[in-house]
């Protein structure tokens, strides 16, 4: 990684230019280079170390965000602050270390703490940026989306494709967290966002609590398209992937891997990614999500991707590395995996023949944008046990 | 419809000859004709209006066989006909009486009863040609496919993809019947088959009977890949699609559409087709499956499709049109619609708001084979009510 | 493969009934396959051998057509057979000697020659077939497109794909003759043919002769879209690969294959696949289209795929093997090569370093279908040289 | 736009919490944003003004670079910077005034005059960036991808896919200029990239000056497709695009428009896209290359589309507006359209019915970003003329 941030130095660095790669520093080198700058050039040859490195060097850092400062924080700012149009949300983002202030968890990803009381209102508004919710904890929300209303509990997790109509009520008497993951850095950076805000208030039936959203009674039924319906999205058509699912899933993988049957990525590393039921590819067309549940006992291989992910701990405890850092992280605790760093991780509970003691992992990431663009790639490392 | 078979005429027919758009009979003509005869010619002018008709003129006819006379001929195959290597299935296959006397459902696809004893096996082998088994009533029955044991309840569809090994196995006390369906006559006409005999005996292990096989477990859960098994396939990996989730989707469909949102594909008339989780697509290279309810008292429009479909009542009973044909029919029926002859179906009991008096119905049909290749069109008739 | 066509037999064979792995003729098995053939059934046990081979058996037989004997009959017909609407075309099919007199090169293509004499038009229509012109000897005819004139040369290939309006008018002062292409065999047996009339007059600025047609000044520019014109299309938007341009790319081939670099399927075999460009796919949704230029003194190993070719020759000569098969051939000849039969070819020149004395070699044959339905498999056998 | 960089504020600004739609500043809730800063953490509500913006709101610039001072700056460096081992290369990039002195046209594009003095070599390298080189004037020098020497002259476009091994040599007398495209801040923002050094020293046989490179040979063959080398790759396998082929199109669309005919995207402006002849799609993941000629006295429509472009002029001389600018451009000169902003074009020649006089620009955008990733948006404003 580059000691400095490269966006802070000027266009032609001389101290650069002093590096013995580097032509000699002339009088006429000088007078060169500032009609570079007279002229907004900057050349690739004082520059090329930073802009294309041997491999990825993450301005993103690894860094942990315990749940339960995040939840005091997010309670405090519910008596503060209110919610409503112009704010939109009473959402508070993990702004990564090393990304100079910016609420961005990695350089193409938003990952915030979303709280609402009692009784409030998010009003309804839509954008280009890609969304989802899920819920480490409690219950009692419901988000509408397109006029479905989708209710909220621990486990789900709630897709949020661009450009759908969405807003969130409270209807618990309780307040509820929740997290939100969005392509803001990605869209912001290439800039295509578009944002549009909707009505002030829901009618009185999209303000129902079902329980189940009109998405799943269509689209939640394995294997089972509804041909009224049929035709391929860029996002799914199913608003809510309910935590019975997906808990049924990963233990039948760690249940088949004990019968002795092909089923996890590696001993005691069962997965399973949220897709769309149209294409059987990602859930939503810039983000991967994916559900990782680790067996008591196990540890997986320290492995890298190119692009960023962030994780939060959905039960058990466990102990997770990450390039150089290393952290012990129980129920709800995020962390952020900048590019091509090694991530590895392993459950605190001592191995065991049943069900019990696991590390469940809920994790996102950009690698949709890579696998598009024929960037993407991947390395597992060779470790002796 | 053609009323020859222009099978059976000679290459260059004279009698065509002698149609008004032909020219006229002289001794050199006949002479020419002989010649092209001679060198295995044929000339189009005389067989245009039967090879190319301005649209489908099915050879296959609308025909219907009803489920008991099945069973009754199955059950005495039962009794004359040993199940083993060679003959390797006992199943009894429709022949459309448009066809020649083929064992052709339809021009694409093969339908078949197949009938297995208490205690007896159906050898394993496999095949390029796509099949499927559904299961109209009994149980007790499993297919194990690629080591995978596979049990068969009443409203159970079973893929069998081509080139997967499978075999049958009856561990119930009493005699079962289902359904196949294949592609066998599309692989025929094309001559595209390979076929491999497979192990004699299974093991053990593969002749136990779990509740859910493997790929149930790995593939069925809504939404959810295996990311150990991910990656685009040809055919479904799941290998059973359950009548609880065909049911709950279809019911769900119709609640949706008295709720007073777009659900069903016309008024009462429910459907979902069987996908391919890996894609999206159809669940088979070749083959459409559909489960349709017609709910009580409705009636659907008269529809075109090219391509052919073979459809089972599953439950309830109705009125059913078929270009020229009506026939009343109940569970277990099996009935024929060829290419592009209207095809309608009213439900016999009379409408309510519940979910009772649905009239169920299975379908599979060459569709893939007609959108892959750019060649598929449907068209709805308008109706007055 | 069955002795006898199976077509012919009727539905329960008693002959097979006979054969060992058949159950013992009694009585009631008799009465049982009587009730199977009052109810139209067909039992698999009977029929299995037959339709379910261990390995494609082609009922289609190689066969080769010479050349000058199709434009002698050609040029009788031209003077008895007139063209107009009705009988459409001046063409005569190929009629493979294994499928019962039908005008069927091989089970899925029609192959032809057509026939025009000067000043002659053969009336625009349109149809779900697709087709092709291939011209291996004269100029003068052209074929207008969608009101697109195209001028036909030597070497020429025009792809017409389904449901594009097309009309062909003879502005020489000789007689021509070429062969067409389709798919009748295969739409007619699945039972997707659409056939329109259109004007019975072209008007004149679509009966000039431009030296390129429209499509190739929009598409014949290699790797560059019109932006007007972009978007995926089914089947090629360019309606004429130019001989010039088939004759530089295997030429460049076979020098590149000299030169040390890898650019052949084998030694002293160049073949070019003509695709759609807005897809790189096949030119049209059910046809491949290849040119074989084997070099003097080249052979080709034996080659067996799934689906069936015919392949007329354009330049040169050679012997050419299919299946017990052999045969000299020269320019126009045509020959049929079926499903899984193996194939090579060899041409009659000396080896050389210089492009003189090649097989020229036009192909077309049905692999999209079996690609798009995953039943292609080819396979090369080793041979020692 | 923005009139702060957003980058340069606190993670919570307090300038942003006095606006209107913001909470009143108490103490509780200074020390609650005083909890966030510490904690890594930043609002939504005071950042989404900026984070999440009506439309895309760019920080780039529409920007103008005169081609005689990039050439006279370029010629400096000749006499000034070596090239060799470690800073790869003599280019010089393109600083948006935007975007903060950064080496960045557009917040995804590189953009870079290189300029290379007679005999001298480029060393070897590869990349994950997606690359390619745009000739405005000048020869000699060839560029060796894969080992295959491909030379550039005027107008040629030569892509360089990701990964492919690259260098460059000037075998001329003169110094050579022209004009690099990569996507070296996109992979730089996402963090995927990877850098390879390769040979120092070429072999003879690849310091060769065929007259067209290898891949032209297999693959510059309209709709032809080289068997031996067929299947889809994610970039193009053609490496070089020529002028005669680049103007020969334009040159068709023109004529075909005054014929009467649809083959232009709007009155007088013709475009042809560089596609991947593999699948048809953009010759490059990441970025689209498009070749405009505004014929004569033509202007085109106001067109905003989400992405940002890159233009050079090629040849003639116009009028560019772009959002608020508008400039007068000649040969060579480069510009850039940001995101969203509209841009029109007007050639100063006169109206004519000949070729001359038109105004030709070549474009390179990061369309494929956004098109993948369904983000693409554009929109022509209806005007009056």
């Amino acid at each position: 990684m580059t000691d400095t941030d490269a966006r802070d130095v000027s266009p032609v660095s001389l101290t650069a230019a002093s590096r013995p790669d580097q032509p000699p520093v002339t009088p006429e080198l000088e007078d060169l280079y500032r009609g570079f700058e007279k002229e907004l050039l900057v050349p690739l040859w004082t520059e090329i170390g930073d802009l294309m490195p041997r491999q990825p060097k993450s301005k993103a850092q690894p860094h942990l965000w315990e749940w339960q400062t995040l939840v005091e924080l997010a309670a405090r700012s519910g008596n503060l602050v209110p919610v409503g149009r112009g704010g939109e949300r009473r959402a508070i983002a993990l702004a990564n270390p090393g990304l100079g202030g910016r609420p961005y968890a990695t350089p193409t990803l938003w990952a915030a703490i979303q709280y609402l009381m009692p009784g409030e209102d998010a009003p309804e508004h839509r954008h280009t940026q890609n969304a989802f919710r899920f819920v480490v904890e409690g219950e009692g929300v419901w988000t509408v989306v397109e006029g479905d209303p989708v209710p909220m509990r621990r486990g789900d997790f709630l897709p949020q494709p661009g450009m759908n109509w969405h807003a969130h009520h409270n209807a618990a008497s309780a307040p509820m967290a929740w997290i939100d993951g969005l392509d803001i850095p990605f869209q912001y950076d290439i800039e295509a966002q578009f944002f549009d805000f909707g009505r002030d208030h829901l009618p009185d039936e999209e303000r129902t609590v079902p329980d189940r959203s009109r998405s799943q009674r269509l689209w939640g039924h394995p294997g089972l398209t509804p041909v009224a319906r049929s035709g391929r999205t860029a996002a799914t058509p199913l608003l809510c992937y309910r935590w019975e699912d997906t808990d049924a899933a990963l233990a039948d993988q760690l249940r088949l891997e004990r019968e002795g049957h092909p089923s996890t990525v590696e001993h005691g590393h069962a997965v399973v990614r949220y897709t769309n039921p149209t294409t059987g590819e990602d859930v939503l067309p810039t983000i991967r999500v994916q559900f990782h549940r680790i067996a008591a006992g196990a540890e997986t291989a320290p492995r890298r991707e190119t692009g960023s992910s962030v994780y939060q701990v959905f039960d058990g405890s466990g102990r997770v590395r990450v390039g150089d850092f290393s952290w012990s992280v129980q129920r709800g605790d995020l962390f952020v995996v900048p590019s091509w760093q090694p991530f590895s991780v392993a459950s605190d509970a001592s191995a065991s023949d049943s069900d019990s003691g696991a590390l469940d992992l809920f994790q996102f990431s950009d690698a949709p944008i890579f696998t598009k663009l024929n960037l993407y790639r991947s390395h597992v490392e060779e470790i002796a046990r």
